[in-house]
């Protein structure tokens, strides 16, 4: 299994032009065979998620997801839908409508509450799994919307077949090493930026990694148009790094939607979306909060999520943790 | 820290009667302080923690979640939502409705698709938090609905407030101890069936436990009709054996909804959720995937889980992971 | 205007053989030209719609709808979405969470409700547009679905081009007719049913009326299941004689969703849809309240009834009114 | 009847003073007794119908309502839910998907199309009912929240109670009046902008009106955040003028949300709808469509319109006609 595993990532880091034309790009073909559905989740083996934790230091947790609430930030740009919660049931209202038919006194007794909620699945901290964005018609492995596309999603590749993730992960701390508190809107972080942020912090990526960036943006999580306007982003050279020449299984940030706008690309308005998901098969994390690693200075540690088994999505909510490593 | 919690829980286990009666019944108060808001949960330590994480076996990982699908399913007695998945994008439709206005060229190549959902909290693997069932308009640590439940949810001890979730998890295959693949129908389960299962299982129940209790019923989960009508539920005092004598910080089952109905009390409908939830500050889970754990014969594991930061909600769903122990 | 549509008329009730055969089936294409998208609404004028007002005898209308509430019958085979009303403000739950930051006191005064509600579009008294059946990817007018349908529903032929329906009405007391309350179950109404309807009530049929046929069902609307369950309803030569021998605009019944069940047509499941929607471009009205024309014997009317324009969209509600004409 | 009518309007129009003071405002107490939930309406009978439906002049019909999608301008500041439609059904999809089981030759030959929706009430075209808004936590006749408001909708007085509305119309064109095109931004319409506007067009008002005021909001409804941006909206006195002076039954017009903003009054930020709500029991019509109606310069007509019937609900959509009289 190892040795297989190094072979295709040899294969994968090979990579190749940068490529600029919508005319050449495709979605990739999977080196882990025609049926494979989690693309570079592949990386990940029983032997990979041993290897961390086993180095885990003690019992430190870190909480890498914001909450989600009524006017909380979410790309509405196409139209999508905001994040809604309402109850079903309160103590009162069951007494009012009774339900269930038991009555008023144990309706009064019985103090009953039920919260619905309703959200785009690319709300909060969450993965982007490996159908969210494809090329010309077919996504990761050459699946195409025409045959597996059906009005519950998809047919393949949906993130209920994402394996729970366990693995190492890699906090870059960009804007500290850019001697900010927060990159500036729209700044679009380089490969230089990564490069100078690894030795800052003395870490070094490795093959099946779970790279997080951080531009800072959370701190104005709070106030929904700030963080929402312009944000600064990944760079497409500097993504290409993190995958081809370094291994990264995930690449994530905490802003929303890991790119810097507008596109590098004239023909491709989501370049770092089509080349991460589409081309490379490695998903996405969004909207991670890196604060309280930050502070700490926790760049190296145990990375487990596990995305909501949502048959057939695109994208899933996820609540992170991270845990520091000896 | 380990001291008071220490008294903290004797005096939680020295416990009281089977208070059947509803006049005498009320929510409780915590001991860990007049802003408590997350009940046992409090168990959980850094201590607590690195004393599981340090036991861990190797890299395999058990993943204790279902999926979410139309047709899942869910409880519907009291008129709540259905699980729902919709496209808010395809690779096609983008075409025809060129919402960003990038026209069909760039529609054409670059594919988008996205998905959005609703449901009602309970709903797949999730964990009940302690404001879904109060005593007459209070729930636990006496917080009322009519001083902090609003439209948008619980102002206090929503689910957003639980930390992730990091301990020492114990499945109790009662199934299986009692030498059947699922128990009948409408089967309560007693603490002697519980102390059977830890006998013939080999295991103890310690403080801090999140302690998992398979019906089987899960054999059929793929029909909704016979998972949802009538299942084996938990016994109220097998609960309290669970809670007062054993330590166990949250109690789940892999059926909907952890009791047997009807009732057990004449004057509460869910004896079992006011009595973990208000009564002694334990969440519950809730449709926990166990088979591959009983497969395996894995009894003892670190419980590792991260429920969704809903804002105020009295549930979330989450997925659980099973990490197997020396 | 009238010579033209009285030589498309004629044209329509040419019609064809009973056709059979999924192989030969089509889509129809439009008499009122190539950009048509409403079907036989073409037929209804100012003129037309003149003559029918003129008749009004008085003041006394009949409300055709029915209300909308959680639990209320509709249709789920698919998985389509129940009705759903959930409370966005309270005034109590106002005071909580002061989402417009106006204060305790404020809120306290100004007493602030508002719901929301999420729906299949066929459900409660609605009428299906031309889009929601077609035959072979092409709905009316050969409008395809490949063309012309987006994720936010048809670029063409959606309900929001429906004109406000303002027609001669006709009810025909099928149930009545044949001397019972409700029909059976499963009772498919034949061409004699309702010409023994239409001698019975001394009415005639014109071109241009909205056709409202009454099995009786609604007697059991308050009974989800037993309203659901294998409702009575049209057959389709039944249909044809509305349409294409008496000039039906609009066919509508009180029952969900005019057919009987199963379908006479091995390949089609519901041809009484397909033959109306998209052969001859005839809207359709479901669940329509008929009872208090039943007791009244109001059997000719003037019927009023606007769509909402829900763009896109392949049905809407409506809440028609029957006014009665000298 | 008519007796009883006349000398309760006389009481209703007696009136009292402005009040200004939030601790003298009460919500009214019906003269139409205590069981009462529809208010104002109570002003239509048979034969107030009867008088408008016989001056009908001929066929022609204005339709007064504007179309949903997503986008469209709603009403967010308290967060409301935006309009959103989906896909449930469609012709390609159902091929993928097969939710019916009847295999791929019928899904291809049958194409299937289905949409849902989800909205706030009080979106598009639509009625305010009069639980709307209420002052001191009750609404119009004394009904409190307390009491009668569920988790469903209110117990009493919701939209379901409102009859079928046939009433003479009356459009005043202000901004016509006023020489322009449309009001400017927060213009706060007078009551002398009222009796100037039935001047010019040599109308009166009649007990039992629906009365639109056109402030020609509609001419950039295409640009939401221009339509939503601090309208032009009607004053107190001026309302105070229509219903008690004129003896409107319902006031409405073609902004959001009839008001102008901010309040005139400190301790209300909505002082008309808890005026014509609550203290009046005046239902509210908003973002109604009087272009065509302005355009060809109809100020009196036959107002047809019937709320959908959400049960519980404090409002409801309707998509109201307009025919002209003799």
């Amino acid at each position: 299994m190892l040795n297989k595993t190094l072979v295709i990532t040899a294969a994968l880091m090979l990579g190749g032009q940068f490529t600029a034309s919508a005319a050449e790009r495709q979605a990739g073909i999977s080196p882990w065979g025609a049926d494979d559905e989690i693309g570079r989740l592949n990386l990940m083996t029983e032997s990979s998620r041993d290897s961390i934790l086993r180095r885990i230091a003690g019992g430190k947790v870190y909480d890498l997801s914001v909450e989600y609430f009524i006017g909380m930030p979410s790309w509405q740009a196409a139209g999508d839908p905001h994040y809604r919660i309402w109850m079903t049931h309160t103590p009162h209202g069951t007494v009012i409508d009774d339900p269930l038919n038991t009555g008023g006194e144990m309706n009064r007794h019985v103090s009953y509450t039920g919260a619905a909620v309703s959200m785009y699945t690319h709300m909060g901290t969450h993965i982007d799994g490996l159908a969210h964005f494809g090329l010309n018609g077919e996504i990761w492995n050459g699946f195409s919307a025409q045959e597996h596309l059906g009005d519950r999603g998809w047919r393949v590749a949906g993130v209920e077949n994402m394996p729970p993730i366990v693995a190492r992960g890699v906090m870059l701390d960009v804007a500290a090493a850019k001697g900010v508190a927060m990159l500036p809107d729209g700044y679009r972080i380089t490969r230089t930026d990564l490069e100078a942020s690894l030795l800052r912090q003395r870490v070094d990526l490795r093959q099946g990694d779970v790279v997080l960036i951080r531009t800072g943006r959370m701190r104005v999580f709070d106030d929904t148009s700030a963080y929402m306007g312009n944000p600064p982003g990944l760079g497409l050279a500097a993504a290409r790094f993190l995958v081809e020449e370094s291994g990264a299984m995930i690449v994530g940030a905490d802003n929303l939607s890991l790119e810097a706008f507008p596109s590098e690309l004239a023909s491709d308005y989501v370049p770092l979306h089509t080349y991460l998901l589409a081309e490379q098969g490695a998903p996405i994390i969004e909207l991670a909060w890196l604060e309280d690693l930050a502070r700490d200075k926790v760049y190296e540690f145990a990375f487990v999520a596990a995305p909501l088994k949502l048959r057939g999505a695109d994208a899933a909510p996820l609540r992170p943790v991270a845990i520091p490593l000896r």
